[in-house]
């Protein structure tokens, strides 16, 4: 498995564009289009906030039938909350590339991401559509992503290469997201048995193999749990959040079906590549100045493990000990213990670094400067051990700075 | 009912205390006594956080008979997470006061709030109980409340009076918490049929009423679940919460017996002194500019009015846009919509003071002007309707401001 260069363009088959339409003000790039020569198969994860953007709401209707073969982004605008005409609009974006390009309506997927409740300028788009188009390239994925980018300051795009029996495969993605991050997405159409799981988030992902339909869901919503639900900026779940894949099949490589060993190959790549994606939205996030693993061990289940790694990742008491370098352990405690978890406070240990600091309900002492050093780091691993069972989960924040308030108290002016 | 002065002095029989006694750098006061003539009947709520204070664990046991005398309390320092030499050190604050009172150990309540993991001083403490003890005073009330205070600028202190039958029966309470304050507190023990409700907050309530227990219990019980179980200022959940109720039954009125007229009057002036310190952490909350209060309306059940109250209040994006007076209604929509509740879209309501800014699914266009006003004030009252039931809630919060970052960035140095 390599990384190679070309974004969601680097897979056989896929172009892409990105430009400025008219929805910022700050005239950077706002639409974005990523077409695949071929009908592909494609599967999507979304939120799970029961407040939806039409966008969402059309996407899980159009992926019914498990197909798509372009995708239209508009940044600037989230295009929710907008009533009858916002799903008006969204249906206008999709008709204006599904008439240009002469594929089907429900081949077309819609995401909007930006602020709430206000009217998408739906001319403005759908007359840059031509442009748009014309535009499309094999060297088009770093302009559309940069098309879906709201308050996040670098492009995020990756794209990776590997082996199914002698054919090389490709899978390749975009994504945005910088604030309103604390995903918790599900597959739709759902799972028969899936319950629903865990920002603006998006990410659009293509690929050139060859996979079932199934496998590919599956592949996603695995890749997607251990990544991008994983992750929290700010807590707040975002109506928009989605990540959809598109599969054409061009590679010409042995079928993937689940449970076989090239199955756990595109797992994997797919979860390395959401894996990277979702570090690079934290790193970028809105006024952050520290990577944070909270890595939870020993927890009595999965869920609690989960559940214990995103209280703490979510308190705002722990992100601004992070950001003032303040190694105060303690509310990493209160943080576990409110936890919709098992937790013993005698049995907790916690670690900064390498650095045990709690153990058997008391503090283990250490040099003041060597927990200051630790973080003051860019850098801040915590393990929190509940000493109960046999389960972790780790959850990946930053902290929690005085420009975060400025960027969010001022987002709309 | 009429407020008097005199905190919980004002109630008969009750004398209290505040001085510096060395835990705090700034050398303000940081130990508070209160102490009753007689023994009383007593009542207390507690945080349900896992991980509890020593103090916490210590006077749910003391009273299980119900009954107390004396509470010492000691800000700077919260006395949690400290391993057994934790335990013995609250119990070291206790013996100190039941000795020199000569007063039964399960008789005086301990309470600390402060750092969590730091061992307590506990020389300075019991070193400084002979002069807390002498200068216990009938006008003492403020000194105690100015030794609980940690972030809080103010003072928190109030006291009614009301007449049972031809007795004048008075309540008197002081309080404390300006920040990790998310309070779900639950009586302990607990009634047989209560599951858990929802800082560090403290409150000491002391009243001259005859009442029962029974009554006491549930009428605190009831006050507490509308009033401080109802406020958020940062969303993390304190290991040291309590509010205790001490009633020596000086005041010879009637006895106060459930579900009679008196009780109705008794819960109704615990209610209204436990809404105006509510109100008061609120206006003194870390780095707080504005005082908001989220009132949800029709929601299909109690809880679910309380879960969207109670997500809108603790959104980190919403409280920003309240700092930057920036009217970003469709974060209250997003928050309302990942709370754990129904919510439909196409129902939802939103209010920004008098002006609907959301109705059937899309915006009430308003002009900006009108709505960055009432954004501009220092008080703001949102109101989010469901549209699904008959059920209300209200939760009250305050901004989230760079201030309050820098404040919690360094608390410990």
């Amino acid at each position: 498995m390599k990384t190679i260069h070309g974004g969601v363009t680097a897979p056989i088959g896929f172009k892409a564009n990105g430009l400025f339409c008219g929805i910022k003000r700050s005239k950077r790039k706002d639409l974005a289009l990523i077409v695949s020569e071929k009908q592909c198969d494609a599967a999507g994860v979304f939120t799970t906030n029961q407040v939806q953007a039409s966008c969402v709401v059309i996407n899980k209707e159009h992926l019914r039938d498990h197909k798509a073969q372009a995708i239209i982004a508009n940044s600037g605008n989230a295009n929710c909350m907008t009533g009858e005409s916002g799903f008006e609009n969204s249906r206008a974006m999709n008709l204006a590339v599904s008439r240009a390009l002469k594929i089907k309506k429900k081949d077309v997927l819609v995401a909007s991401t930006g602020v709430i409740g206000k009217p998408l300028p739906i001319k403005k788009i759908v007359g840059a559509v031509p442009e748009l188009i014309k535009g499309l390239s094999r060297k088009g994925s770093e302009a559309a992503a940069a098309g879906i980018l709201t308050t996040d300051r670098l492009n995020k795009e990756i794209a990776i290469e590997f082996k199914v029996g002698k054919r090389r495969v490709r899978i390749g993605a975009i994504a945005k997201g910088a604030g309103m991050i604390h995903p918790k997405m599900a597959l739709y159409p759902p799972k028969a048995s899936a319950g629903p799981r865990h920002a603006t988030m998006l990410c659009f992902v293509t690929t050139d193999a060859v996979v079932t339909i199934a496998a590919l869901r599956d592949a996603l919503d695995r890749a997607v749990v251990k990544t991008f639900n994983t992750i929290t900026i700010d807590g707040d779940m975002s109506t928009n959040d989605m990540v959809v894949v598109l599969a054409n099949g061009m590679a010409q490589n042995k079928k993937i079906v689940e449970k076989t060993k090239e199955f756990r190959l595109f797992s994997r790549a797919l979860e390395t590549l959401f894996g990277v994606l979702a570090k690079q939205m934290i790193r970028d996030a809105e006024g952050a100045t520290k990577f944070v693993e909270i890595s939870v061990k020993h927890a009595q289940s999965k869920e609690d493990a989960a559940n214990v790694a995103r209280s703490v990742a979510r308190s705002s008491l722990v992100k601004c000990a992070l950001f003032g370098s303040d190694p105060n352990w303690g509310r990493i405690a209160a943080a576990a213990g409110y936890a919709d978890a098992h937790v013993d406070p005698w049995k907790l240990q916690i670690a900064l670094g390498p650095e045990i600091v709690l153990r058997n309900g008391g503090r283990v002492k250490k040099k003041a400067a060597v927990l200051n050093r630790i973080f003051a780091h860019k850098n801040i691993r915590i393990t929190v051990d509940l000493g109960l069972g046999k389960y972790g989960a780790t959850a990946t924040t930053c902290d929690f700075s005085t420009n975060y308030v400025r960027i969010n108290s001022a987002y709309r002016t």
